[in-house]
């Protein structure tokens, strides 16, 4: 797997995809800037009468509903049925999916308007959109009771997805296979944004190849082995870690990778 | 007092409280930062359709009119309403009020349709608010005339709540006690967003207390005193310092509130 | 010019303008942030019901369509033709002009109902503005076929405005004189929002001068040499620069514009 997430990364840094997000206001800023990080372009721009048309610019679209409403989803789904029109692909973070019923009915209208090639959550928001019980705080993970992995590959096969599940150990899962990622550090739970940061990461590795577990697997990976390098840094505090997070992002290499990639098909 | 701001510290800490936010575009991140480094977890929604059901899992609701619409503000009391119903706190930054007509009308509106528990604001929000004369410049604390401690003690008595005016000396005021707390550090005022980022802390205390004027002392202080613990780390400048400032809140114990806590019951 | 660009920074910190933003939800915590470290105040308002009267005390206006909607463009309008009659400066940022149809309109529709005293943004956007061939990836600068500043000289003397125009080098361009400013750094394009900062920085500097040539060549000084300043703090990504970038706007004075200006009148 390593050299294909080599690979991935080279391809991002050579290609800097234009990744359109319809995101949400509380993190939005540092979307944009670890989509730069990671060697892509961003985009925010979700009035119905131009998304499709800048997502005809764009070459991947991440939609997050962290801080959704009606017009929003509208423009979410105009724009998701022109990234698919045009075969960009489309990345879906369900913030918050099970905290209101709101958030559950919009997530399923933007699945069933929208094919989705990634579809990325914490263990309860995906737990709860495979169809387990989940307690959910928030935006925050909770627990899932029964088996994450059998009702995400069941979902997967259904909606023909890829589905990425980020927490102590990140797991990537389709149809068919599993990757297990056990990059990552504790500090990335102790800000706000790494989700959103993390649905970037993946549109722009997603723009930048043909292979959705591939680039969710190389997405995954970088972005938590940088969360490691930003921990030896031994910052303060997590808003000095938070800094550090991005800049190891853009710090990123071939030989870093080959040390520090933790990834295992199951 | 200091026993009990220690205590009030370790409650936001061990239980986590869920902070609701209904705020501004602005300061939104730092406002979810905040919460997470105080000890609670923040979470952002203000779809009308989905404000109640939020409020319902969380622990207390924020509302802050930095960049408020009409939408908005309904939304902000839908949200009141059920926390009312819930038992759990309700604080109000009346961001800007006096500065437009269209503020000062929709804070009474609030006011007129939620119970309040903490008010918090500078000399001039607050002045303008409890009927004073003051100068107002966009969201900048201006000049008060008049006596702003019998002011909020009647504004106080008749509203049932308690105020949190934040200066160069805090004051925290209900019917019947003012507290004055001299902590804080005037590279606070170099920055955006510490006034919005008191409300968020104000959230957390009220959601682990029972005392409105014990909460809000606690969070003052506990806010001040981060103020200056992050100017002793000399940071080069003033976004320097609001990480450092962030970071503080997160180191915060019972020893650095033993040490640096400046707080008396007048 | 150098004297005339210390000048005009004494004024803006002695005057602490109140700096008006209708502005886009991805940089607007660094635009209130820079508004703040050049010597400025910010407050970002857009509901039409309040925009006009936050604009009576405000000092200058930016606007900026970095995330506009139909019915924000309608607050612009309102906002900036309220400046107008008060003779307050207004600036216009046209980001992703270019991009989709709605954005180009959007731009024309602002200028045809308010006078804008400084048009600013990176090549392509202003390109396209004065009738170039451009092409646009989102809201990243791109390449333009043909003479910009005979362009924009056309422009700025239709508009009777003047074109501040953002890259490796800047030019600030009237409809009879051009100043190139050769100051800035290339880690100014690794991080997201520095040509909204820039835009607040002008607003600063024009509410603190009678000539808005004189006023967009100091604010672009200013900010390219902080940002050459920060690059010398040797930052160890992308993310630490952006902090140094703000702070080493906070820190510079006459000494460091006299030992680093780099500005010609053509």
């Amino acid at each position: 797997m390593i050299p294909t997430i080599i690979e991935n990364l080279e391809k991002v840094r050579k290609s800097n995809p234009l990744i359109h997000h319809i995101t949400n206001y509380v993190t939005v800023n540092d979307c944009a800037n670890i989509t730069l990080q990671i060697g892509g372009l961003p985009v925010m721009a979700d009035a119905i009468e131009e998304v499709a048309e800048m997502q005809q610019i764009a070459n991947a679209l991440v939609l997050n509903i962290g801080t959704l409403n009606s017009e929003l989803v509208k423009s979410m789904i105009a724009a998701g049925q022109k990234a698919n029109s045009l075969g960009h692909p489309v990345i879906l973070d369900p913030v918050g999916a099970g905290a209101t019923s709101m958030r559950t009915k919009k997530v399923n209208e933007i699945l069933a308007n929208v094919e989705v090639d990634i579809i990325t959550g914490n263990l309860a928001e995906i737990g709860i959109l495979v169809g387990l019980e989940a307690t959910v705080r928030g935006v925050e993970a909770g627990e899932v009771s029964g088996d994450i992995m059998t009702g995400a590959q069941n979902f997967a096969g259904k909606h023909q997805t890829t589905i990425a599940v980020t927490g102590e150990q990140d797991m990537v899962i389709n149809s068919e296979k599993t990757a297990i990622i056990s990059n990552g550090h504790l500090m990335m739970a102790k800000i706000s944004g790494t989700g959103c940061m993390c649905s970037s990461i993946l549109g722009a590795f997603a723009a930048a190849s043909d292979d959705m577990l591939q680039a969710a697997v190389a997405g995954l990976t970088c972005f938590g082995i940088a969360g490691e390098l930003a921990a030896l840094t031994n910052p303060p505090g997590p808003l000095a870690y938070k800094t550090a997070l991005m800049d190891c992002v853009y710090g990123l290499n071939a030989d870093l990778i080959n040390k520090h990639a933790q990834v295992k098909m199951l």
